[in-house]
């Protein structure tokens, strides 16, 4: 079964607003097995709407709106469908009571148009809004199904959940199960980890095994269909095992992590201690740390060294060290990963000092990144990164090689 | 002239991340006058890409394809544009080297599949990627024109404003300029902004007032049309001064500023130092400060006191006031504030000590905080906000109000 999610609003093609409705429906399908082959846009005019549903008609089974169901002469999404597939809108008494209650609880005079809102097709099965006025409804036609949704997502997403979700699966007779995994890689780029394991980008059928790549990270999402849940889910590990014997190294989590919840959370289990230096980063790392529940478990502070002053004045590091290697150097990052470590009495130091752009500084180009790492169970080491790209993404990325180097860490000492 | 956005990536279909490119062209668009009707999403699959194009050559002029112009096998949007169209795709000297020095920048090996993101159609307009690899390219076939783009927002975005935007408006020669304005506010929500420009709101013809809410901010889009871009800018002024005569306080900046990078700009300009002392914010705030290039001019540094440890050893706040007022309290703020900026020797001190949440602390509610602002200039002061929603939203408002503060402070001084 294919489904084609067609939003129907002006707002989205004047840019007001994102099509997060068509990501939600997207993972709801795909999770019962539904695929989604097209999303598309259309404006709040009739014309162009029945184009957009004679079209979505010769490519999917299910089609799925979002939107155009509201009180206003705008609103013509249902209007349009009942006339092209010749079904008369009719009152539904359940909707109208609730929209007048709601007129009601809300002491406000309802205007006639509301009561639009409650008309449905007839001989259609109605989804009932429990969070706003517009009910959504399914209807079954001669070679598609059609099922209407309220724009708002608070609105359509419980209704999908609650009422659409069992109806769909109930259409499906026999689902087959669709299971998938996201693996989460960093340190290694995306064409590297393709060509690791291309021989099983191409062999696969089922599961599927899918590379994205984004803000310096690379992902694989790995997709089994299966009548038993348990066998999907099988065919998943046994795909997981095979790339991380060639890739593990760099993999760090699963589906919607962060490789910083990741530090945070194997600093919980192992109930380590961190201190935190940050010149060129500037907070951003201890942001992300103190940005996990419970931070304060692990996380005891630390200092945003900005200015030479404040490496000096508030981390110690010897004037010397400024003065003959220069503060983007190897000695300063050491200096301030164990002396940021010492102040607040951490088993982990961690600093950054380099240069973040757009200029030059101390005539190193932007992206020269040095990390100190401090720990005390052994002798503080430092790493070079030579980054590339813009102010912020030099800083991001600096975050992650430093959350990346200190789960090496971490695993080494299990 | 009429487009439509195609965005090519299963990603989308599977629901992994939403279609925000689709959003930010159309707003671009709609500011140069280019009428958008519908958006598309297709997989990553030739025979369904090359449906798409079809179909949107129906019923556009202008094609404008975001994604697919990666490395990986997956990425094919240029190759079935090329073929459909007969366009040869030959290697672009420029990218082939950008591509190469990114390599050697990075001290990553090149695998040969990065050299495909240097080929481009023949005959077309090359747009440079500044913060990528695969360029982008504009082609004028038979009865249309073909805008593609990369996936990546932080490539594409620039890659528009700098590069096609110009391309687009030459090929438009449009007689009539289309001229907008954005204003932002902070401190004021949206219903009481509106409520204060209502009749500006309803009188609109042109120049257009056009209200968005979102992040704790409410903007204004003034957006005017005429022959004479003077003119437009004109008529923009004016309707701009109505506005702020009424709500001129909460006004902070024009278009895609940030409330920080104003609050940065102004110590700049008013030469004036700044230090943090930052518990639940976590550095957040510091990190944006230090997102400005040349922050070294106006921020000395500052601490993330996220334990009680910290604040006491690191910011010297008294362990009397710990213990009798507790942490999130006024007098806890005001040490923090007034402590740091001795410490970093700064004409102002920020302070942020409350509640991000999940949990309760110190028997406070999450959404409890308190902001100190120290200043050489005059006594220290504490502002106490109770903020609503998620941790994050807490954390992300309690930095943009301790910047609302400040500026208040430095326009007092001027």
């Amino acid at each position: 079964m294919n489904a084609e999610i067609i939003a129907v609003g002006s707002e989205l093609l004047l840019g007001q607003i994102t099509n997060t409705n068509a990501q939600f429906l997207s993972q709801q399908l795909a999770e019962i097995g539904i695929n989604v082959y097209y999303h598309t846009v259309v404006g709040d005019n009739g014309n162009r709407v029945l184009d957009a549903i004679k079209e979505a008609e010769k490519r999917a089974d299910l089609l799925i709106f979002t939107g155009g169901l509201g009180p206003t002469k705008d609103d013509l999404t249902k209007e349009v469908i009942a006339s092209h597939i010749g079904r008369p809108l009719v009152y539904n008494e359940e909707a109208l009571k609730s929209i007048e209650n709601y007129f009601i609880r809300t002491k406000r005079p309802m205007t006639p148009n509301n009561k639009k809102q409650a008309l449905v097709m007839e001989e259609s099965l109605v989804l009932p809004n429990d969070h706003g006025m517009a009910p959504g409804m399914m209807v079954k036609g001669e070679n598609h199904c059609y099922i209407l949704f309220p724009g708002p997502p608070r609105e359509m997403q419980p209704m999908f959940t609650q009422y659409a979700k069992p109806a769909l699966l109930d259409v499906l007779e026999k689902v087959e199960k669709i299971e998938s995994r996201v693996l989460r890689f960093f340190g290694i780029g995306e064409s590297a980890l393709e060509t690791e394991v291309e021989d099983l980008l191409l062999a696969q059928q089922n599961p599927t095994i899918a590379p994205l790549a984004g803000d310096g990270e690379v992902t694989l999402r790995i997709t089994a269909k299966h009548e038993s849940e348990e066998t999907a889910l099988q065919m998943i590990k046994e795909a997981e095992e095979k790339i991380l014997r060639r890739v593990g190294d760099y993999f760090y989590g699963y589906n919607d992590t962060t490789i910083a919840r990741e530090l945070a959370e194997r600093l919980k289990e192992t109930s380590h201690t961190l201190a935190a230096a940050e010149s060129l980063t500037g907070g951003l790392f201890q942001s992300e740390m103190t940005a996990v529940p419970g931070a304060s478990t692990f996380f005891n502070g630390g200092i945003v060294c900005y200015s030479n002053q404040a490496k000096e004045k508030l981390v110690n590091v010897k004037k010397e060290t400024l003065t003959s290697h220069g503060a983007i150097s190897e000695e300063c990052a050491l200096e301030l990963a164990e002396n940021v470590r010492q102040l607040l009495d951490a088993d982990f130091g961690i600093s950054f000092t380099g240069v973040a752009g757009p200029d030059e500084a101390e005539g190193q180009p932007p992206g020269t990144v040095w990390i100190g790492l401090a720990s005390k169970y052994k002798q503080p080491k430092a790493f070079k990164l030579d980054l590339a790209g813009s102010r912020a993404g030099i800083r991001k990325r600096s975050v992650k090689y430093a959350c990346h180097y200190l789960l090496a860490e971490l695993t080494e000492d299990k």
